[in-house]
């Protein structure tokens, strides 16, 4: 493939077409951001939910619900943000549909699995792997939200195996909806998103259960339930059609993380089972160190 | 004590001059609400640590910083809320010093230890256990904040063994803030704080070690860290002289909850190594429960 041909190419791509495949979360507050900032002038939505189509069709996020290939035709940009599991399969299929006119992006939380899926299709340069890191715990086309996205990091995966025309065109939208881009290799990034992401989602489940386990026969003592308690629970509320399949995945890392925090968790116990003041609060004292990471 | 007489000298008892021992984020909360509210016309602190006084003044939550001794003397009202391990002792000295028209409340997040420390004083009448359930991960009197506690809990331990003129006048500060009044034995208490307030903490700080220790090396990744990390691991900046103490107090109940917590992790744990994707759904399914009780 001729760069040079592909990067005059890519100057005169509009973004003006753009199918969203999964109408929810992401996809749903990334196409109004597209809207918004004047990046795309038709969104089209494919989903095998017809609700979620309809839903998103009255809330404005898509103008119009097409089949996957008729979509793809009348494209652009192609924006895939479903379940990581899915990913892999529809990418292979819009993959095959595109001519090198169009592009297309995912925005899983996962990278290396789809990366390495998709290494040697013919058409590996028009995709560019996308991690933007915003979400919240609700998901469908009503959990779509404007101002999405401002603030945070988008990770961009293999970037030297995508066309630069691609690669400026993509990242001109995230920064433009003011994400800060960091470059990583796919498997780097599944390790970072173990320990920064889904680490926290398995804690909060996990915590949810613990409380709700022992707290079943007494509901009003909820009402007691401070600020604390809910900021550390609120990750349960995760929708788990899209992070049962991020945890399978990226199973090797979430394993380690989890492994490593149930042996901190284990050192606690064990601090209160000597009531080893000395011991509990040096624990406490190096976890005030992330501090200096969120002040 | 004849509560009659008590109740008529209560409805004349004013809370015009108010010691806070301890000057940091509850405390200071309270004498800024205390004041606000029109119940205190004059706010005494006191504290070891000069430097909190001096700050305390200077920020108008204090009037004057007096010793114990003078402070209690002068005072209507001693609200004590320093770490919990403190309490037991300073409880049992300002007791000694009060006469039957003072009272003494605390504001600590655990209960038993100090109910059953005092239940035999003289003065047990005059003091009233509670535990506003309110805070933030930040201490001193610089964390201190107007507004604190709206819409919280307040949880009033062994209501029965106070002056009902006491619980009335404590009562009506409370709700003036906005708080709603619970009622629960201190054993009953500690349990229920083990799991919706000191779990949180606990897990918060060890997800916090568990990150420091891997991501050491590579500080910039941080930069990945989105609002979902920052809420889980927000506890974790927790003061550890407030903490500590707290779960060493409560540690038989805190260890209950700790090894449920661990058993839940490791369910988790099990449904990775198993790729067994049908229990991690049910799992988590199972934690998506808590949305019926934060919307």
């Amino acid at each position: 493939m001729d760069n040079n041909k592909e990067l005059t190419n890519k100057k005169n791509m509009p973004t003006d077409v753009v199918t969203i495949v999964g109408v929810g979360l992401i996809s749903g507050s990334f196409a109004l951001a597209l809207k918004e900032k004047g990046f795309a002038k038709k969104i089209i939505g494919v989903s095998r939910t017809a609700a979620s189509l309809k839903k998103a069709k009255e809330l404005g996020i898509i103008d119009e619900a097409l089949p996957l290939e008729e979509a793809v035709k009348q494209s652009d940009f192609i924006y895939v943000a479903i379940p990581v599991d899915a990913t892999v399969p529809v990418m292979k299929q819009v993959m095959d549909l595109i001519t090198d006119k169009q592009m297309v992006a995912d925005a899983g939380s996962t990278k290396f699995a789809l990366c390495d899926a998709v290494k040697d299709h013919p058409m590996r340069r028009r995709f560019i792997a996308t991690h933007p890191m915003w979400g919240t715990e609700y998901s469908g086309p009503e959990a779509a939200v404007r101002g999405a996205f401002e603030g945070r990091a988008c990770v961009i995966c293999e970037k030297e195996k995508t066309d630069v025309g691609v690669v400026d065109t993509i990242e001109n939208i995230y920064k433009s909806l003011g994400m800060n881009i960091v470059y990583m290799d796919a498997h780097a990034h599944d390790i970072h998103a173990a320990y920064i992401s889904h680490i926290s989602h398995i804690t909060s489940f996990a915590l949810a259960n613990t409380v709700l386990e022992k707290e079943r026969e007494d509901d009003a003592i909820f009402a007691l339930a401070g600020g604390g308690f809910e900021s550390t629970v609120r990750l349960a509320k995760s929708n788990s059609a899209m992070w049962a399949p991020i945890f399978m995945q990226n199973r090797e890392n979430v394993l380690d993380v989890l492994n490593e925090h149930i042996s901190q968790l284990k050192k606690f116990k064990a601090s209160l089972e000597k009531e080893n003041m000395e011991y509990l609060t040096e624990l406490m004292e190096n976890a005030n160190r992330i501090k200096r990471i969120f002040k």
